[in-house]
């Protein structure tokens, strides 16, 4: 292993990240860490704790404009460690990869952009605006205490984002190759339809909720919600989970339950894709509720500043433009771009989040550390 | 309360039934006390025990046509005992009725047919043919040890029923006002729609098995299987129990069970259901299985020498014909139709059957005796 990948400071400041185990909606002083670190760069830090969650808001610098990071302390569990090649807590570099839970989402991005700003306010102590960090520790949970209170924090004292930078893991097979500038919007719906139980012997008695549903759910899942667009896919609709019946092999059940799921584009609307369900239920005359519940609305920063020195890093450093995209999950920049900020996701490759044996490539780290600082240097200088 | 009712042979039998706690597939020596009081009147009695689950066969006569009494001495189990008025077996007398786990389904039945046989053999002890009593300890659960494989043994040794009366609680109202003449055919089938699972995000890397399935399970719903014909309803398809799901909101289910049940008719068949659903499930191009289980083929006894006698008994003793029926759940008597016996059913009221506060009109009961003992004279004099 080349020692200088193995020794730099982006890496031992993920490996540091990674032997805390912060479970969400767990920190576990990581926090603590990069705001000692930045500190002694000259920024405030703040932290706000709301219920569970511990965030952490520092700034550099008075005025505008506002260049931001975005990320969380915060990890999905890691299951029976039994499975993993090397113990999800113990940072292990292991053939130019460095393992363990954390490692490309997202602590790799938040050591990335802790050493490119140290880089940064060393090359450029007097740089125009500010820089900040929002960091929470609940990105993987239910998002609630985190990025949204923060957000409201900043808000009601009129505090602005202009160009916000997430380091969720964005990228494919090799860091910048995808970077998100938009994520479409999220609509979950829990419906219940309801019938009449009874004995599957006597079906006059009983009516049945599943094969009153089932035309519907075919309607619903063969509609063309939109076209999409020029940044979004098509608008899909998507079943999660299905239950009915009480177990028994004789018994009608009374009640059915689908869980389902859209992700949706901004050629649409969460109003509009609640009015388009109901009418084709009403249509198939169904006696139902429904739940909902709007995760997220779509965001998309189309062009700008930010995306303009997005493509022209990555350029840079990486020999070819990336691949602007909307498509995936979502993330806390939901909850930040509503704001008026500029807001694109760039991180390393996802390829291993939420498995076992998740790592991240070492190279692509130090790589993320150069585009990340050189966003800076073309924003704020 | 009348003494007279209060103290008839038929309701002393039945409770000290009811009062043996004999929930399937344990008989808790009720075929002891039947066996008893037949081998006092000349039966020879064969106990046959298979696996869990005791049997009685007793019969009474070397020749045919053998007249034979079905039933089961086990009770579905009570629940919680504080739901009830009187403790379920604890056989209580109040305002005519006889309560108690087991007094309608079918305790009060077996005590019918031993004072029915009793009375019979007193007044006519050089009867034709043969009396027989089929019992078994398995009729509430799996049907495997019980009245199956006691026909298996009466076929091996070509031992013929000629004409059988189930005890089953076959009445609506008042004892008698239905009588069950055959039975539909139960058929069910454990179906597996298999997709590929994915996040909800990225739906063209799944193939979510609910969107796939639900225009087929539309139509089998819709299907009309067949018109039924004078003595059955039409076939019909009912959904029991449907599952899919991880119960995670982001995730496509990689497979979509469904189990489903057929009531069917004697103008379909097995075979040919089997058949057309794996029809409409390819043309809907679905990856599937099932696993099919045949509860039981249809049976019918349309008319007879058996279904004259128990239509002159009730009107003799009740005053009107009885209405002949298929309707219903399935019994013991489709095992034994296959083998070329008359097969009624005959029996109190089902209306507290499997409930709390089951019981049953101590009237109907002697009334049932009455029907019993006028089958066998009409048949074996």
């Amino acid at each position: 292993m080349d020692p200088k990948v193995a020794e730099h400071a982006v890496i031992a400041l993920a490996q540091e990240l990674i032997s805390r185990m912060s479970v969400t909606p767990e920190d576990a002083g990581c926090q603590q860490v990069l705001s000692e670190r930045l500190r002694a760069l000259g920024f405030t830090c703040e932290s706000m704790v709301f219920a569970d969650t511990t965030n952490l808001w520092a700034r550099r610098g008075d005025h505008g404009p506002v260049f931001c990071f975005a990320g969380h302390t915060d990890v999905v569990p890691a299951g029976s460690e039994h499975a993993w090649r090397f113990p999800p807590f113990t940072p292990t570099l292991h053939e130019g990869m460095l393992y363990g839970r954390g490692a490309a989402d997202m602590k790799g991005s938040l050591a990335a952009m802790i050493v490119a700003t140290e880089r940064f306010v060393e090359r450029f102590p007097q740089h125009r605006g500010s820089i900040a960090f929002l960091i929470t520790s609940d990105e993987e949970g239910p998002f609630i205490n985190g990025t949204p209170k923060v957000v409201e924090t900043l808000e009601a004292r009129n505090e602005k984002i202009t160009w916000c930078v997430v380091g969720e893991p964005s990228s494919t097979t090799h860091v910048g190759d995808v970077v998100k500038n938009g994520r479409r919007g999220s609509l979950s719906g829990e419906l219940r339809v309801f019938g009449i139980q009874g004995h599957v012997a006597y079906p006059h008695l009983a009516k049945n909720p599943v094969h009153q549903a089932a035309p519907a759910l075919a309607v619903l899942a063969d509609t063309l919600w939109d076209h999409g667009n020029d940044f979004f896919p098509p608008t899909s609709f998507q079943i999660s989970n299905v239950q009915a019946g009480t177990g028994a092999g004789n018994v009608i059940p009374g009640e059915f339950h689908v869980s389902f799921n859209f992700r949706y584009s901004t050629e649409t609307s969460a109003d509009d894709l609640k009015q388009r369900v109901c009418a084709i239920l009403d249509a198939h005359e169904l006696d139902y509720a429904i739940d909902w519940k709007l995760n997220g609305e779509p965001f998309l920063t189309a062009e700008g500043e930010l995306v303009q020195a997005t493509v022209a890093a990555v350029r840079h450093h990486c020999g070819s433009a990336p691949h602007l995209s909307t498509a995936g999950g979502t993330s806390d920049g939901r909850f930040i771009a509503p704001t008026g900020a500029e807001v694109i996701e760039l991180g390393p490759v996802n390829a291993t989040i939420h498995k076992v044996d998740e790592c991240v490539s070492m190279n692509d780290l130090i790589q993320l550390a150069d585009i990340y600082e050189s966003l800076m240097e073309q924003l704020l200088c």
